[in-house]
């Protein structure tokens, strides 16, 4: 099997493109103009850019000149770009704290707005489960297709590792072990850092970001939600030298509320598999260690992933993989074990940022344009689960936070605790 | 500092050397034969067997023949053993099911015995915590020096470890993984193997050894015990599959209740500094990772200990270090930091089998024959602690057990729970 190949038929729909509104794209900063817009730049047949929402006016007028946008129209209220009829889909990109009211605002409004299909929001999609079941709950009334930034799921070494597994190339997992350094969270702060992030009620922090999206990638790799977990989160860093511009220490400290540590164990429910996770906060980064290690080990096999950044999602891997591929088939059921092989895949100039984003937006043009004639998926992609084809929904979101905040129950209880949750 | 150098004096005593009655040293089998007697071999004006006990009387005669004991006298029964006055010290070198009875029957009957001043016994003292709790006290009341193999702490790479940390070459210590591989509780069983290994209730476990050693080890680099801790035990492969001489899989498969899995995370009690720990059991081993990993990292630098096999205490090891080293200066009251530096830390032909035992022998003998003019210690070693100097003792065994049974009690209640003991 081969999920990293597009399918053979032609994925240049017939149809119209599907026509975005983008909430929070500028020409001039932020993250959607370094990830979003190139991945839709490069699907000019399957999207368009038809409106845009910024805090102002001019943020969109400037970045509808700047970008070439000509069939987008700019605005600055909610209200009126969710009553646009000329919008299929809808992308939120805005800083996590302001996604809530956003949304919310949106699905109220867009009630009457035959054409809206499609919502595509970053992830954490709330700052808490309070928020982000609220948004879940809206958007299925609604009835809306969602679609979530958990696009660690498209990375092409997430997605070679699931298929190693899922064929039995590396037998039965029997021990996992994490080991994440994920940003901001150190001795210093750089000056122009928004303060949101060091802020615990935020909803921004290696919990959120680092863990979230690291551990939706075990479970999507390793096709199984955890069991039983216990957390213990850290602040030790109470405080943080603020940097200048040019990296240099001034004399001012500032508060830090935002976890700095977060140790986490637990056994997956599919082969009570024991998990352990580290997730470092700051610099200095590791000497001796990559910044970030997922190391899975099987009864007939290892495989690893490693990057230079704690972020599994949004930075370049390299994936190790000892085991035995199966000959002669492409499924576990048939075919007889081979010899011990190695790889190592590695795609040199993959730009993760914008190659995971892209990967989504194509997974949501291959399901609206119904580009494979094999596609199993139903018509309404409530939860992707684990399965290869599709692409991340807000219920998987949702999924993702209920673990989440288990493990700030497990360490404000001090208890081991058991997860559940509905997955239909 | 150097504590890997012995001190610049003779080390050769002008008294005679220490008399040692050994139990459980067979020339034909068995952990002493290769491990405490060529230490003791290696130093002969500083110990001398004069007398052995074995469960018969011929493995003790053919011992003495075969390995030349001149001075050596035979016994088969701990009561004439341990009345013998020819003996200062006893060493016991047995397996741990066996430890408590022989090691009481010891003290009870060596009481009117003027000579015995050193007991010395192999980890992990007894097969839970209300045996070493006896063995503690009755070592207590008899009056005896008592020496524990936790010889871990005597490896130069631990030495050479601890003597970085404690002079600030990597700063505050900020987070730790360990990640270690313990044998013996994998998917097959050696049929030759004893079956005790196997059985949860013998005190050899995952537990008392790849765990009990390597995280006496931590707490002793980093100077600290742990405040706060979380377990989580596995048994994941109740059968194994018996396997023959020759290494090949026999059709019987075996009961195992000892655990194949650890998953422990705390926080030290200096630093509040989190530590995440897996301990895996058995085969097959790990492709992409060195089967004992021990990261350290500083605000400073970081320390990374590796080694082959998931036993630090008895297998050679590399220690990568980078950070600052003081300039000019030996501690780090005094000297200017220096430019980061790197340090790789091997020593080829280590045999660290004998090699960590041996200092423990040599510690012993420093310590009676008081061969440091400068030495620290008091005239009797209660716990060594921290201490570079000295060796590890009854007291620390029992430190080292009472976070064991922690461990286990965190497994059983499902909750993070707090380590404190007496430590005087």
């Amino acid at each position: 099997m081969n999920n990293n190949k597009r399918s053979y038929v032609s994925t240049v729909p017939k149809a119209s493109p599907l026509r975005v509104g983008f909430i929070g794209l500028s020409a001039y900063k932020g993250w959607a103009i370094k990830s979003h817009y190139p991945a839709i730049q490069q699907l000019p047949s399957q999207f368009q850019i038809t409106a845009l929402l910024n805090k102002d006016i001019e943020t969109s007028l400037a970045t509808i000149k700047k970008l070439k946008l000509t069939k987008a129209t700019a605005f600055d209220d909610v209200p009126s770009f969710a009553s646009y009829t000329n919008v299929d889909m809808v992308v939120i990109s805005v800083n996590v704290p302001e996604l809530y009211n956003i949304i919310m605002e949106l699905l109220e409004n867009s009630k009457a707005n035959p054409n809206l299909k499609y919502i595509y929001s970053e992830w954490s999609l709330g700052k808490n489960i309070e928020e982000a079941e609220a948004i879940h709950k809206a958007a299925k009334d609604r009835g809306v297709q969602t679609i979530i930034s958990l696009q660690g799921r498209k990375s092409p070494y997430i997605v070679r590792a699931k298929e190693l597994v899922s064929e039995g190339c590396i037998g039965k997992i029997n021990s996992i072990e994490i080991a994440a350094n994920g940003g901001w969270y150190g001795y210093e702060r750089p000056i122009k850092s928004p303060k949101y992030l060091y802020d615990a009620a935020s909803g921004v922090s290696l919990l959120s970001v680092a863990f979230g999206h690291t551990i939706d990638i075990l479970q999507y790799i390793t096709a199984s939600y955890f069991s039983e977990i216990n957390a213990m989160i850290f602040n030790n860093i109470p405080h943080q030298v603020l940097v200048d511009e040019h990296g240099k220490k001034t004399n001012e400290k500032v508060e830090k509320t935002a976890p700095d540590h977060l140790l986490f164990q637990g056994s997956l429910s599919h082969g009570n598999v024991p998990v352990s996770c580290s997730f470092k906060g700051g610099t200095p980064v590791k000497k001796f260690s990559k910044n970030l290690m997922i190391d899975i080990h099987g009864t007939k096999g290892d495989l690893k992933l490693e990057g230079d950044a704690g972020f599994a999602e949004m930075s370049n891997l390299v994936l190790y993989f000892c085991g035995q591929k199966m000959e002669g088939s492409v499924d576990t059921s048939a075919g007889s074990p081979g010899a011990e092989t190695m790889e190592v895949y590695h795609l040199r100039n993959y730009n993760s940022v914008v190659g995971n984003i892209l990967r989504i937006y194509e997974a949501i043009a291959d399901f609206h344009f119904k580009t494979n004639p094999h596609t199993k998926l139903p018509p309404k992609l409530e939860r992707q689960g684990f399965l290869f084809e599709g692409f991340p929904t807000f219920k998987d979101a949702l999924i993702v936070h209920q673990l989440i905040q288990r493990v700030v129950d497990s360490n404000q209880q001090k208890a081991t605790l058991p997860v559940s949750f509905e997955t239909v």
